[in-house]
């Protein structure tokens, strides 16, 4: 989590306008919806809320600003998510535990860390503090995805399907399949341009690639019927070991939020309750049925270095796709000292990579050298397909 | 859930009144906190105050109502508890997944059945249609007590111990502890006043008694420390095979709530987090550790048949009870037809009797014949110990 | 678990006769047999011959026999069961890790402990070893019926189905059922006869029994495949909860051993996989079956004390009965000092009565006062139906 | 799993040869040894001998030799591993339900196939059968391997710490820690030689590697010891966040079989319970404890490929080797059709690889390009650290 200069400086207007994005991402949520946490890997919105909120305080404020006062003593304990180096903190399964402080109150809090942050900002800020600032307008960014996220799975497992007023919309995928093709050779990987990037990008470096081919377009949800009219959910020659484990324990046949109706394919999505639509990319994959569905139709996935050298010949954006390789550190990656270190490195196994961008990814965060990951079962995360060969 | 000729009539006041008593209990919920299940055991308060509505609406008002029109068409489905007979359900363990319908919704349904019932009893009302009516609010009034118990749960598990405002006190236990003494002799059992009662304490019947002393007061804090103190959590002389598994693997050596701070004991109550008391009642006992303590005092818990024959003499109605009686049937027990038949017998295995009644019991719910239920492990319940020999 | 004065005296030659029964019945395991543990409540074969053993090295060689060698020093630590007073003790769940020692050893183990009680019991033996003695030998004839019914776990999960070279067989029900009345009266429970029984069954009480009517037989294969054709897997009304919830996520639909094949219901059985014969006793059913199948058939199963009344009138042995009684402590039951005194008070929780006895049981432990226990849904020992009504 | 031209041909000396080895290795069991199955991922000894007899059966005599009759209907069924592809199969968890067929019975059918097979290899016989036989003896020894680490993991789960009578011994590293300097540049990595090597190892393929270090010898107890008496088991800022979750819910303190006895690190080897010897390489770590030592000492894990390209330079063979690369397939990696197309593909993810050998290895399955894979909390394979930076 290092970061260079920056072609957007920090600037009490960007400061605000992105932080304000995160409310607007909630302000269709009634206080009820707020602090329930379904399931373990999904945090409750108002958590989001203020976790976003104390980053600042906690790095910023409480660092650099004389005389700060925190808004409540003991909102670093409650909010702090999984930095360790920070001190005691409420366990990620208990978040939902947490009924108070109530929403208004979280908003109380953001508003009095915005002002603060803002005052802060009306005199000149060193480049060191900057980057502090860079990577909490950038962490807020993630979260910003990760609520829609987890608003997404609140609200799609109630029985009411309830829909969130904010615009997020996937396009359909019209291109006739084309496979684009690159050359063996040797290439450059990682992060070298003059704007933030996370330290997991750093330490360009060469990869040698053999020649393949990259399809022009992510598959569709009628493809994805196809797969799974074949059976493709019943044959075990296709999948993972761990995979078919998954799949048989957990009763799955279908992507998440998909569920057949009188003998038709629905899904939940955030405009509602609707049947499917043909040609927009399938959506809430596991990594283990992109790789199913990759076996099926004889190909694979790209690793991330294939997609990241293809990506100027490429259309991405609508979902992130998932990669055949592991999340692993490049070439001298190190790890930033203290609780800011803990953010990437301390993940790099058992999870696989993603790359591109989804209509839920904020502005900025869509470049191609950027490294989602996630354990290869989960779903939640607006996740699709692009094959290779 | 038979009931018999009842001493307080149906009327619409009588109906109001208790419903208004349940939204008094909540009246200092903020919504956040009403749609929350820390654990299966926990129904979120929300959940409370629209399935008690439900009872009404299905066994009052689409029975008996001409033309009503329900309220919701799916708050059938939403907030069924475990009648199996009445359809699908939500099942417990997801209860807490539904953030919708909102509170505000839920207090409109609860408005809307009022009414409804209240236009309906404006004329004259069958037997049997009172008797439901009857059984709708006792099952209110259990709800009430489920509330204050399920508030207090979820306010109790978390960093800042919110206070509920609704008056809930215990009273010391000053009486000088004396023993009554009851002689061996056949004793009748069971219910056969001119009032409501559940089906389960029906079948007046004879039991046979060996002589027994009973306490005429309930444990308190001072002596349960002292048990603690002499080590009582830490010696499996004194606990049932599945009362030192449980305390084992849960890391148990104290009541619920209790915490000790700098030496010192401390509780979680609903007027906030506070230092014990040593002369109120004991509370928030499993019934391993109500028969723990007993043992260790070299007494033990009566059974219910003593419990109901000494209640003449006692003083009750601060803690639930345990006895050392499994809830099983009495002679002749038979639960009703369908779907209110559910509410009882099916319970009648792996559960413990707890006689009395708290101060969280709505008034009406104390009476000698009354048998409430839980099963050995939980505690979140009011529970205390009165001793017998 | 205390005993008086018993009309078969302690000998040498009864000594060692029960204790070959145990070997006898071993006598056709293959050491692969005898060191498994296919799931907790099953103890390996080989566990039982030593824990046997181990008893009477601990509680009358050591204690009784001057100079007395143990045979191994780690022994006490390896077969202790629960008794928590005698130290550290492999817990259960881990008795099928050791292989070691052989079955050869335990066997050398057996004969040397024999040889030394053989030796003792030459001279005079005082009266309260005579007792020590006798519940051991008692307790070596509990693990008889329980190594029965671990064998036959152990051969009845396995593809091949091994056969026990031991006769074990239960007889038809042949009698035309009928209906036994007992009237109502104040009835004596408990024992007071000249000789051996358990603590459990002690303290000698007064019960009152309201009128009823019990079967003169138990529940046949027949009768129950009719339950089982009727769909009462399938009818919750028929349950309790608990019952319910274990079926359902256990996937029951038939007694323990049953297999549909081909249309036909099949079990194992010790002599082999064989076609269910109509008339035997239905056998390995849970307390949870048991119950349902008496709500199906509208009757009740008895309690322990009409049992015990009733059992002058009745032909039982073939398979346990299961009793609508848990299992409690009678009026002034106290349970003996230190490990002896662990025996059966710890299990007097979630446990539920079953009287008679079975034909795994050895000769002697057929009596009318015998209170046997187990949780409602184990069904792995031999257990049966007896209506009431 | 495929196979090119193999300089060990196929002979009847060869298959007699390696399959008596397995044998050997079970020489000092009791039949009470080979039928438990102490934890999931560790299978009887039993079902080992059998399983590699059945693979010789199942793929050459019921294909390829006229007439042949199996040597019991039934132990196809039995001893299928997890090919899904050839049928149902007895599920790996139960394995340890099976205590017959008996270790004779297991003994006779080695005898019986190996009869058969020496017979068929009498004659010619065609490439591609060669290729399958060499294919069952290349599996027969990787079960070999895995066998000495279940038989550890039997005997050191268990009070009595039985020794095994079969040479496996670690010598001591007392090289003077070197590093080897390895230039930036393209390097051919994967397997082209004219021998066996499995489908995992083929595609050799180009990869560019930055330069690099790497240490001459494997890091020892003494080293390891430091690593703990520092606190490294306490420090989260080393490990990957699953790494942190698996020490503290394992609560794990040291590598598996280590003892702290009065003050002194023990371990358990195949040679009894011994103190541990300072130079000895550490043995029986987790990836994620190898990652959290090589963070420590502020060096890090080698990829595979630095391993393979440095291998010319290293000695290695006592212990796999961690390697930072998780197991995945090279360029064109196609798994083979049917069953053995199984063996391999399905297990590249959530897995990392090791390379190198360990002293349990079998002569010949020690060469350069060999992916060994296990999941990164497994250590019950002979497991070990060598440096990179």
């Amino acid at each position: 989590m290092v970061q260079i200069a920056t072609a957007n400086p920090i600037t009490k207007e960007r400061f605000l306008d992105i932080r304000s994005r995160t409310e607007e991402i909630c302000k269709s949520l009634k206080p009820e919806d707020v602090s329930i946490q379904p399931v373990d890997f999904v945090s409750p919105p108002k958590w989001h809320l203020a976790h976003t909120t104390w980053f600042f305080e906690t790095f910023v404020l409480l660092k650099y600003k004389s005389n700060y006062q925190v808004f409540h003593k003991d909102f670093g304990y409650y909010f702090n998510s999984y930095y360790n180096n920070v001190g005691e903190r409420v366990i990620r399964a208990n978040r939902g535990m947490m009924t108070r402080p109530t929403l208004d109150e979280i908003i109380a809090y953001r508003a009095y860390v915005n002002e603060h942050i803002a005052q802060f900002l009306e005199d000149k800020v060193e480049k060191d503090i900057c980057d502090v600032i860079e990577i909490g307008l950038q962490h807020e960014q993630q979260h910003q995805e990760l609520l829609i996220y987890d608003i997404k799975y609140i609200f799609g497992h109630q029985p009411s399907f309830p829909k969130l007023d904010f615009e997020i919309k996937l396009e359909s995928e019209n291109s006739t399949q084309e496979f684009i093709k690159i050359d063996e050779g040797i290439y450059d990987i990682g992060h070298n341009e003059n704007c933030f990037c996370w330290d997991n990008e750093l330490g360009q470096h060469k990869v040698y690639l053999h020649g393949f081919e990259i399809s022009n377009r992510l598959v569709t949800n009628k493809e994805y019927v196809e797969f799974i009219e074949a059976g493709g959910y019943q044959d075990f020659n296709l999948w993972h070991a761990d995979g078919w484990d998954w799949i048989q324990s957990n009763q799955i046949n279908a992507p998440l939020y998909w569920y057949k109706v009188d003998g038709k394919w629905m899904h939940y999505t955030l405009q509602g309750f609707k049947a499917i639509e043909a040609n927009l990319p399938v959506n809430h994959l596991s990594f283990y049925e992109a790789f199913a569905f990759s076996q099926w139709i004889d190909m694979r996935l790209p690793t991330e270095f294939e997609w990241e050298v293809a990506s100027p010949h490429l259309e991405y954006g609508q979902l992130w796709e998932w990669t055949n390789s592991a999340y692993l550190p490049y070439p001298n990656y190190s790890k930033a000292e203290g609780a800011i270190g803990e953010y990437n490195g301390k993940f790099m196994v058992n999870t696989m990579v993603m790359r591109g961008a989804s209509v839920a990814s904020p502005k900025g965060h869509c470049r191609p050298t950027y490294r989602n990951f996630f354990t290869p079962e989960t779903r939640w995360q607006f996740s699709g397909i692009r094959l290779a060969r």
